[in-house]
């Protein structure tokens, strides 16, 4: 490959924009180009927060200004197609420009589902538009009562926000739980708990049939029991799907799960395109099968991969763990790996420890929140495949910690018997520290 | 051996206690003893952080509760001697206790410098005894002026604290800087200035050659300089001794840091005899040499390890990575195994990886705080062997981060493409995560 290696990234969110950046470290003199549509990029986890915290947009951008220190040319403009014989992309301006190696980070997109009245005004989705974001905070001074369809990560972070802006906020949720795909039941119901402590109107086991509405506006929403639900505002967050129609209409092969599918490189099916982020497939660390699951920390790692493999195959994927954390209210939880329910749902003998313990120490610390980790161990290698944290300050880190277990693999021995420190301001004690200890009592039911 | 297993242990801080509960978790029968001098024993990292924060001497005590709810008999008496050949220990009131195991958790005490001086009325120590720390806190009612005497961990915590209550506070620290051995130069050099910012007066590379006083009382502190420090109290803070009297009276091998000396198994020299926490000797995780760290997460660490092998040799210690971390006023400090210094003066050829990130996302989050993390690797094996971290809540939890990745021997590239999660509200962003971005520094180096 000559010294000039043309690498043409379209997207900027946390894979687009993680992958130019890597393969700048990587080569100093490649032709780094990003192409994107938005004239500004959201940071995506940032969004729900836009909306109850930040106030502000703006406030919430990627830095473009990196890309330029970095020596990486971003161009605004939109790819309508890949020409992969001639190894160029056409631009809507009707520029065609070519690659060496091209590396798609197209995104998802909220899923619309199909129920009347889905096209009314004020009906929202979590866009990754900063114009988009701006009219639903405008909106948003003016109105009472939101109605939230979806009670997934982007549902409850939404409605935590939205109360904190003092609207009347409820959420409907088709499954019998809040976060349901995501923790075990006990870890729902405090999540729905601290909701409802805030003011949160949830209602579970029940399906929005119909967003009702006069002279074209929402009016409200009626479930399936029945019910009709008031409402200035709807919000939908019940997932997203891999924004594929480049890939499909250049003939790339698709998943089982609708991503681009990639091989353990990130390479798709044709060797000079990769894909990262939520548009590629994902594949699970311990099943090795297709995975729903969709994350910026996924999108940046996978990034990572490719910014590299660009120039040679060296980083391979080995599949997604899974870490991620939410707040609502002063709660946290965090998840990593397999809960109980999915590591059982793919076939394992599980064992299961658990432990509590004030998150600070001793206990009359200022500040002092209950730390209750799950951990779930494989019965028959004894290796740690999940964890679940809830907590204060401290849980996603924490999470962080289980999720590095599982990478390599730890034994509940090694777990319980690994070298945490601890200070009595920003951990439990050392008598107490619940990673270690809920080892300590997977080990007692092995 | 019998089911009814006797365990002795004697000592009941981080070591003792977790000693004897992790013998009752592997051993529901066995008989269990613990055998303290002290009514009361304090939680030991809590100690300075009753002298600004908690204000109750009595609100940092070990929960001996847990000791009758697991059925652990709580003796308080003094071990005089111990007779191997008898397999017995003498108690001061006359009794004799037979054991089929014993454990030593004795602990340490502080260093007592050979200054002049130093048996002035007024001069204290961060003794482990709950009566002697109440009048510490008694006496700080009435003073102005404290001199610190050792800028280590617990020097500067002790300053921080006392300065919460509104004291004149100098550190007086023999070295160049303060935590000079436990962190590198650029992190030492942001303590101070946290400690200079909080009032803190602190003064580097010079020696407190003699406590000066009237009436047995301390009046100030002369330093090798000349100077003279006004004192109405002064605080020794150089480091700690292990307690190992009975040890060496029962002819049990000692080593060379002072230590009980222990095998992997931490066995002493009698294999009936066991040790745990600050009086038994460390080895280095790295070099396996003699180390002189002690810490309370070691000791809690050493304890579930003597905890399962009193019953059969079934747990390693794999030797101390140490990791721990500090604040003043709100700056985290953290460091998890060797420093760029210490791995040079070990003989490693290092390769340092640096990043620096807001410790949420976007950075306009509310108390957003700036992380540094750096990273010091093997050049040859590739193998990450320290870390530091300067930051915010959670400081102490991404050091342990750094810890289980140094345990697990990752390269740089596995720590590059670690699966972390994020979250605005916890993290920092997933595409400047620093412990990811420090070893893709450190690649670019390599």
């Amino acid at each position: 490959m000559s010294e000039k290696t043309k690498i043409l990234i379209i997207g900027s969110s946390a894979a687009g924009f993680t992958c130019a950046l890597t393969a700048r470290k990587y080569n100093k003199d490649a032709e780094i180009t990003l192409i994107r549509k938005e004239k500004k990029t959201p940071v995506p986890c940032g969004i729900p927060y836009v909306f109850g915290t930040i106030h502000d947009v703006e406030k919430n951008l990627m830095p473009d200004q990196a890309l330029a220190n970095n020596n990486i040319k971003l161009v605004i403009d939109e790819v309508k197609a890949i020409n992969r014989e001639r190894k160029t992309v056409s631009l809507l301006s009707g520029q065609e420009m070519d690659y060496d190696k091209l590396v798609l980070c197209t995104g998802s997109n909220p899923i619309k589902p199909p129920i009347p009245g889905i096209d009314l005004e004020n009906v929202f989705f979590a866009k990754k538009d900063v114009e988009y974001l701006r009219q639903l905070l405008l909106k948003l001074e003016t109105v009472k009562d939101v109605v939230i369809i979806g009670g997934g990560f982007i549902g409850v972070e939404f409605a935590d926000e939205f109360r904190k802006r003092g609207l009347n906020v409820t959420i409907v949720e088709l499954l019998p739980h809040c976060l349901q795909l995501a923790f075990d039941e006990e870890y729902c119901v405090m999540a729905e708990e601290k909701l409802r402590e805030r003011g949160v109107h949830v209602i579970t086991n029940n399906k929005a049939e119909e967003i009702i509405g006069k002279n074209g506006k929402v009016e409200g929403v009626r479930l399936a029991s029945g019910e009709e639900l008031k409402a200035d505002i709807v919000f939908i967050g019940i997932g997203v799907r891999p924004e594929t129609t480049l890939a499909q209409e250049a003939g790339l092969k698709i998943g089982e799960m609708r991503g681009i599918w990639v091989n353990e490189y990130m390479q798709t099916s044709d060797e000079d395109i990769f894909a990262a982020g939520d548009c590629a497939e994902k594949f699970s660390f311990f099943t090795n099968k297709p995975t729903g699951l969709r994350l910026a920390s996924i999108a940046a790692r996978e990034a990572r991969i490719v910014g590299v493999n660009v120039y040679g195959l060296r980083r391979k994927n080995v599949g997604v763990i899974g870490s991620f954390a939410t707040i609502i209210g002063d709660l946290g939880l965090g998840v990593a790996g397999l809960t109980e329910k999915a590591a059982k749902d793919a076939g394992f003998d599980v064992v299961i420890g658990t432990a509590t313990a004030p998150d600070k120490h001793p206990g009359t610390m200022p500040n002092c929140k209950t730390l209750k980790v799950k951990l779930v161990f494989d019965r028959n290698t004894k290796a740690i495949i999940g964890g679940e944290v809830a907590g204060g300050s401290t849980t996603a880190e924490l999470t962080n910690i289980i999720s590095t277990m599982i990478e390599r693999k730890m034994t509940m021995d090694e777990v319980a018997t690994f070298q945490y420190g601890t200070h009595p301001a920003f951990t439990c004690s050392p008598v107490t520290y619940p990673i270690a200890f809920a080892a300590e009592d997977a080990i007692q039911k092995a």
